[in-house]
């Protein structure tokens, strides 16, 4: 049967945003062909995407995969729903072999065709972004905009950031190449080489229940467009955002004349701890990871057969050292604090704040002052429900709630946290930020014997104001923080240039990303595809970067093979 | 103190060859900047090169190095002689952090000027091609000219090739970019980002026997380029060469400014398996491997706190189905066979031959015809002493001798191997290659129980003429060993353009570099740098490639700072 997408097809509709992608990635300027409102994806769109999540509820998601031995479920909506989906369960020994069955006819296809195909899918689910914002919504908690946004526009960027990636890589290398070596008067030595990509093997995505999709299609991506074939293990908690990307994946290959098993999904039993069975077999020879450091640091340990790509957790850092827009800084910190209820891996968990405060354009405040103008400032920005509700989303399990209510007891409570009402979805819990004021003096950790708080991550909507002895203390806390425990994000306040130089003397020498004075509307839990990258790879919370070369450049090998001209 | 060489200076002399070396790794086309002729070097290059080698000889090599609690040696020549140079044996605890001090400088200075200082070490390196020579020959057991050549420009080539790629990967990322993001009606949101490439730490080299220069330069050059320090650990009978590489690296980074522990030595004591105490030290954040699978797959299972990249060990294969030029084919295997006496890593061990016999253009040709015509060739090729020397070399060790005298036993001898006097020097043990004769009936190597002489690498001048039942049969256990047991090369000789075709999906699917109906000049052990990849890093005999952006790519990350516009 001939493909109904043909290359020529596929070359015309998405050549040009694969080039403008590349162009992207190289200047690192702003750019998305990903419209971020939901009013731009056309009149009727919301109320489709609404009637097509809700179709899907209480059935079985049907992907006609080869190798179901069993039909699994259970997701519980965040906002209190069970959304009784059901998936297939794989017989791993039946589902591996038919994903590798196809990777010939992908490898000849070439690199451009695979991005092309990529592409198509990013399309796909592009159209549908309105559905995917409620499976997202309805799996990790987020609100409404936030799931529509970095569940859809967001995560489509990242996932098309990968394929360009992808796609620079595997055509760095020409196809063929003339070789022709002087040998003084006798005939020069000839040689006629070509070079082809080929792909590692079977690549496992293991996705996380706070950002199915944003965080799942960096790998995906670069794991299908080098040519592997990707299996996906979602979060039990969120696998409908991820099923149904698998879904779109196999509809796309299949019309584009490819195998669809090429994309397959593994969603598992209760209690079944797939990923650590499927991680260490011997097809898998890629493994992307968003989730717990204990289990990123097992697979970077045990899962040696393959390349692991790891995004785990760390303590991200502000620090406070003076501003001159106090009342920017204030407001944009309120936000970051409080935005999906501080359940991002980028969201800033300690503030350190001289012990003798700091200075400012409004004056000098004292440590107390700050910390209560931060609360005022959090109190005021969610002091209405409905907005509050907007920014907060629910809290994803009741772990996170479990570490609000005992955040208290970890010191002087500066701004307790509040239960929010969500009159659409009572079944929600919405709680507000906890600020908890700590003692950051030197001695209490410069002693490894007896931790301190504020070096645990501690998950969710809980922040501590750290009082540190001095604006260099704060910054050797900093640096002690980044070395042993990681962080995706660093932010800093400071009017200073040595301060602002010693900074960044920290995070490059710890490799952490660095964000300086942000009082407007970028917040430092936020990364944009094509420009910011998202951790660094350098320190303990992730073993990777959002996006760059090294994230695609060892998912396939370059075989030679070479002739006599 | 104002460094003597600038970075003026510096671009003024290298600039242009970094250039050169940039559009070569894009093209691939053959080029180097290194002769490959001794007399290149200048008329009494060969003198001074001889004069300062022996200079060296039973002497301390002084690197002024911290850190240093006793000097080790005991190098003896393959070729008879003690060599009798002392090297520092490094305190860890000292010489480590002393490496790391210099960091800061050399991110600093900057991918560019790291390339330009790795050049001039180059160049330093280039025009003592004549000491390293003898060197490496009398390190390695190499002959003098191989020595010269794969110890000197070909080596240096590949360091260059390393500088080249790391160079390209870190400048891939703008050092800054403005990014602004419309907001409709409102001000548009905008961020300065600088973007700066960061080491990832400490590297190791864990340097080997046979090619000390060759195989260490790439991670050598490759880590230095992208900003890490570099702590080198030779193969206890082959220090020098590599010793000589970090006092040249030391003196010219001091000369630039640089500090001179940014690249070190670390010799060991005898039988103190000083690589596997390093390897799992926290510093150690890279480290570069070549020698046994046995030590590689421990490094790569448990030096999980670095990047691990690997050269083992593996098979290598010769598929010989048919040939249009039957001479050619079988000076060039003969040729193949006898260099450097098989104790390349890419040296044929297995020729798979039809028990059926071949088509050749001098007509058809049965499996003891061909095998006795290749014995023949190799018996013409090294019939004269003075030659048989100059290809052969020294056997590097005595295990490789016990394996040449063992090899008789495992089948039918059809070329016995031959001891040959060497006049220049009479402790060196010389050995022809021995060709024997192995059954490769599908049953033989289908169950795996009894695994097969021809299933394990048999490192040396010992070759494998294996009968295989058809040329599909053949194909069929290339495939087996390359998936099984690894392979640096393949080779085969085939007219068909179905049999061609079949050998080239198999090297595709299990990824192994591929030589086909090689007869002149070129031999399927050597690979040209800038263009032929040595090893694909794909299949069991290598995690890595040598050199392509994957071996670059994660030695370093990018930091990123934004700030308001």
């Amino acid at each position: 049967m001939a493909p109904h997408l043909t290359a020529h097809q596929l070359a015309e509709r998405h050549r040009p945003t694969l080039d403008r992608a590349l162009e992207a990635i190289r200047t690192r300027a702003y750019w998305s062909p990903h419209p971020e409102h939901p009013k731009a994806y056309g009149e009727n769109a919301a109320e489709e995407g609404r009637a097509a999540f809700e179709a899907l509820l209480g059935r079985r998601l049907e992907l006609d995969q080869p190798g179901t031995d069993a039909w699994t479920g259970g997701e519980v909506s965040p906002y209190g729903t069970e959304l009784g989906v059901e998936y297939p369960h794989p017989d791993a020994e039946v589902l591996l072999p038919a994903m590798r069955a196809g990777m010939g006819d992908w490898r000849r296809a070439g690199a451009e065709t695979r991005a092309l195909v990529c592409l198509e899918i990013l399309a796909r689910i592009s159209a549908r972004t309105h559905e995917f914002a409620h499976a997202v919504m309805h799996t990790s908690g987020q609100a409404f905009l936030m799931a529509f946004q970095a569940g859809g526009p967001h995560a489509q960027d990242r996932g098309l950031e990968a394929v360009a990636y992808a796609c620079a890589e595997q055509t760095r290398v020409p196809e063929r190449a003339a070789w022709s070596k002087p040998q003084g008067r006798r005939d020069p030595l000839e040689l006629t080489k070509t070079f082809t990509p080929v792909a590692r093997g079977i690549s496992l995505l293991i996705g996380c229940n706070t950002f199915p999709t944003w965080n799942g299609y960096p790998g995906l991506f670069a794991s299908l467009a080098t040519g592997n074939p990707v299996l996906v293990k979602p979060h039990p908690r969120a696998v409908l955002p991820l099923a149904l990307t698998v879904a779109a994946a196999r509809e796309v290959l299949a019309e584009a004349g490819f195998d669809p098993n090429l994309v397959a999904l593994a969603a598992e039993l209760p209690g079944e701890g797939l990923a650590k069975t499927l991680a260490t077999r011997p097809e898998i020879r890629i493994i992307d990871y968003t989730g717990s450091s204990s289990f990123g640091d097992w697979l970077e340990e045990n899962a040696v057969q393959a390349q692991v790509y790891t995004e785990k957790a760390g303590v991200n850092t502000v620090v406070v050292d003076s501003t001159g827009d106090y009342r920017g800084m204030l407001a944009n910190l309120a936000f970051s604090l409080s935005l999906y209820s501080g359940q991002m891996c980028t969201t800033p968990q300690n503030l350190l704040i001289p012990r003798e405060g700091i200075t400012t354009d409004a004056g000098p405040k004292s440590y107390d002052e700050v910390v209560a103008d931060l609360a005022a400032a959090v109190d005021k920005l969610l002091g209405d429900d409905a907005r509050a509700n907007a920014l907060l989303g629910a809290l994803v399990n009741p772990q996170v709630e479990k570490r609000v209510e005992e955040a208290g007891g970890l010191g002087e409570t500066a701004l307790a946290s509040r239960a929010v009402a969500n009159p659409e979805f009572p079944g929600a819990t919405v709680r507000t930020p906890v600020v908890v004021k700590l003692d950051g003096a030197r001695k209490r950790w410069e002693d490894a014997g007896d931790r301190p708080a504020f070096l645990s991550e501690c998950f969710g909507p809980v922040a501590f104001a750290v009082a540190v002895d001095s604006t260099a203390d704060g910054i050797e806390l900093l640096r002690r923080t980044v070395r042993e425990h990681g962080a995706m994000t660093v932010a800093a306040y400071t009017t200073s240039e040595e301060v602002e130089r010693l900074v960044e003397e920290v995070c490059l020498e710890e490799c952490a990303q660095l964000s300086l004075n942000l009082t407007g509307g970028v917040y430092v839990n936020q990364t944009a595809a094509f420009s910011d990258f998202h951790g660094s790879g350098g320190n303990p919370a992730a073993n990777a970067a959002l996006c760059d070369a090294a994230f695609v450049a060892n998912r396939f090998r370059t075989v030679e093979v070479r002739r006599p001209a």
